[in-house]
């Protein structure tokens, strides 16, 4: 007889074995969420476990028990079975100038999906989907369950807030990831991404995970890792695929939030840039086959496209911005051609043009420097909770591989009672590389470098 | 121009250093404890700091800027210019019977050291100094500082608690490091120990580093580990000595408080067991060599000896208790010869023999094991600030190597209305193993394996 068996497992015990390196049991991962989730876990030993796991990782078993019990720490939601197959959504890992989701939730939704897609706010330099949409005067991203479902009977797509019923767990370990240094841990990265899109009750799901400068996965590698984790290990049963895209730019080329509300509404109305199009018709088409709607890539980027460029992508959007708040002639105002966008969105009271130094070709546009400015003039948040100023933004009048004249504008600044700073201006200046070399590094342009399917769809 | 280099270094970034394996300097290691020190770190972050430094480690650079850096985050006492090369204390890393420093206090004073021990309080299955001596009615381990100068002057020894304004940070970094699973960490272990006896002003310290069953350390190389890193790492000029000695059975033949301070007193009237004697006369011995009050180890040894049996110690600890508190009869009761101890000390309601399950050779006698049941029983505390039964204990009557036969009584536990239940009940019968091998267990043997000296005095 074992004098300690007869003992509950403690807290303690259950940090020491992770660690020592140890694999935690379908228990003891249930016992750790349950803690976190009823806050009989000090946060001293959270930190501590967060730590461990960073430190020695996890094998898929406890990844896929991570997930589900941070899933059922919450509500799950539920669909009527006739949707059942054709409820899907996507995530980002986070990029700047990443408007993908407000056009590819309408486009899905014009292709006979339902999106109910659970987005977030920004954090330091990255930008968040529900700050943008909240430039819209009138948009509401709070919406009950039952709202939610009569906007996807109604529309067939709803961009909303997370519910606070949803994932409790992961809103706890999320925040104190933050603090602790431990967001990039992939076990962590995966639990929190992946129950929350269970919590969804999916079918299927598409990962947008970025690499490069502007994006947490520094590396192709690392991020090739992050991916095929989020693909096979995931253990919920959604359908999952990936794309690895580059982010050491800009996607299109505004950065901000009213000014992506516009480049998204222009998107929509056909006049989208060839990166961002590229990202939606390709992660709009993984779903569709995932969905069975489409029986190969080729034809779900082609469906996908014609919704966005033939204007059904557009309806749904103006349907969705109505049934989230927005007045209809707001709405209707917004997506009519020729709109004046400044008429309903507020314009910020200053503009400033950056040009060109020199004479060349543009070879290098650091978004993370820009990002990092415009987080600084207001258009991000360095705290959960803070406002952001919707109006800053900057809009690119270059692009890579473009040939400049020195003194040609290249920067299109939107800033408020903020000015910039002179170490900012510099930061930003510095964002530009002009240069006689031809070649530019394949690094930079923002295209889709590779896609990760589930065995099957491939 | 670095965007980012103009802004201070923040916790998060402290964390993410040596979460990468990075080396803290300096700063950044006194940044950390004067965060810890002023509440400014989350408790999450500190957990996560915790585990970090647990699992990366620390170079020796490091772990004396840690120790520095702790030991000043409170007061440092200051001792008269004439005791300054006589201060000594000692530390044991924790034992199951472990009375050595109520018997080396006196000691030491009785051959000219000055000796401000500053002991801690039992926490699960260890026993703490400060509870043993509050089974002594009137004996107070506060103290301020003047009256432990005073206690000084007049006696040559005191033992008392820690008092709030010393090493605040270890206050707050111990009690986070028992819930984090990150005790057994050799720079914190370090940093805690070391700078505690750094706020003591010491001129030498000695170690009892333990190893085994019922030690921190269950091996001899871990526990040789750790006496290197305390011997030759601590960075504060203390001369500084250690022991390694085994912990697999009893010190002595007492467990729990009331009887432990019996047994002291016993071996402070010469009839100390001889373990108890070899851990007094080495740790008092190295002592005295570290202070040059003698040539050699051998001379020390003698010295220590001759105070403890020659009754020169015994006066000590008499004026020790007086002056800590306790009535002058009762001191002079509890040192007479042939002392009724019962008189004074509270003793248990129940008494119980448990029995030799066989004829046979003790091989084996499990002091953890002991120890665990008398905890259950009241002896010990599971958290700090819990009152502890200071009559609860158990008495070996037995020695490992001893011949019983079937039915000897080998233990007399002492305990009150808490009955022992039939699962302790076997346990604790357990922790005797008679056997007809006449090969003991050479771990069994309490006896001390190894001394760490600084070269000079090797």
């Amino acid at each position: 007889m074992n004098f300690h068996q007869q003992n509950m497992i403690t807290i303690p015990d259950l940090i020491r074995k992770k660690r020592d390196g140890g694999q935690l049991s379908d228990d003891e991962i249930k016992a750790f969420i349950q803690a976190v989730k009823e806050k009989t876990i000090q946060d001293s030993q959270t930190g501590a476990m967060l730590m461990a796991i960073c430190l020695n990782g996890m094998v898929s078993a406890e990844i896929k028990a991570l997930t589900r019990e941070m899933m059922s720490s919450g509500e799950v939601m539920e669909w009527p079975d006739e949707w059942k197959d054709f409820m899907v959504d996507k995530h980002s890992t986070g990029g700047v100038g990443d408007k993908v989701s407000l056009v590819l939730a309408p486009a899905l939704a014009a292709c006979g999906c339902k999106v109910p897609m659970i987005s977030g706010r920004g954090l330091a330099h990255t930008g968040g989907t529900l700050d943008k949409l909240e430039s819209i005067p009138g948009f509401k991203v709070e919406q009950s369950r039952e709202q939610i479902l009569k906007i996807l009977d109604s529309v067939g797509c709803c961009i909303v807030g997370q519910t606070e019923t949803l994932v409790p767990a992961d809103r706890v370990l999320y925040a104190l990831r933050d603090i602790t240094s431990t967001v990039d841990s992939l076990p962590l990265v995966t639990g929190s991404i992946i129950s929350k899109k269970g919590a969804e009750s999916l079918s299927a799901l598409v990962l947008d995970v970025k690499f490069g400068r502007a994006a947490i996965c520094k590396d192709f590698e690392s991020a090739t890792e992050l991916a095929q984790m989020l693909v096979t290990g995931n253990g919920l049963g959604i359908r999952t695929a990936a794309v690895l895209s580059g982010m050491n730019s800009t996607i299109g080329r505004c950065v901000g939030n009213s000014v992506e509300v516009i480049e998204s509404l222009e998107t929509l109305k056909g006049n989208g840039p060839d990166d961002l199009m590229e990202l939606v018709t390709t992660q709009g088409g993984l779903l569709l086959v995932m969905t069975g709607l489409v029986s190969d890539l080729s034809e779900g980027r082609k469906q996908i496209s014609e919704a966005v460029v033939g204007g059904a992508a557009l309806s749904k959007f103006q349907a969705m911005m109505e049934a989230q708040g927005v007045n209809s002639d707001t709405a209707q105002l917004l997506c009519s051609t020729n709109a004046d966008y400044y008429s309903v969105l507020r314009k910020a009271k200053h503009q400033l043009e950056l040009k060109a130094p020199a004479d060349g070709i543009v070879l290098e546009i650091d978004g993370l420097a820009l990002a990092q400015v415009l987080h600084r003039l207001g258009a991000g948040r360095s705290k959960a909770g803070e406002p952001v100023n919707h109006s800053v933004g900057a809009v690119l009048l270059v692009s890579i591989g473009q040939r400049v004249t020195k003194g040609d504008p290249w920067l299109r600044l939107h800033y408020e009672d903020l000015a910039l700073t002179p170490d900012q201006r510099n930061h930003l200046e510095s964002a530009l590389t002009v240069g006689a070399d031809k070649k530019i590094q394949t690094q930079q342009k923002h295209t889709l470098v590779e896609k990760i399917l589930p065995e099957k769809y491939q």
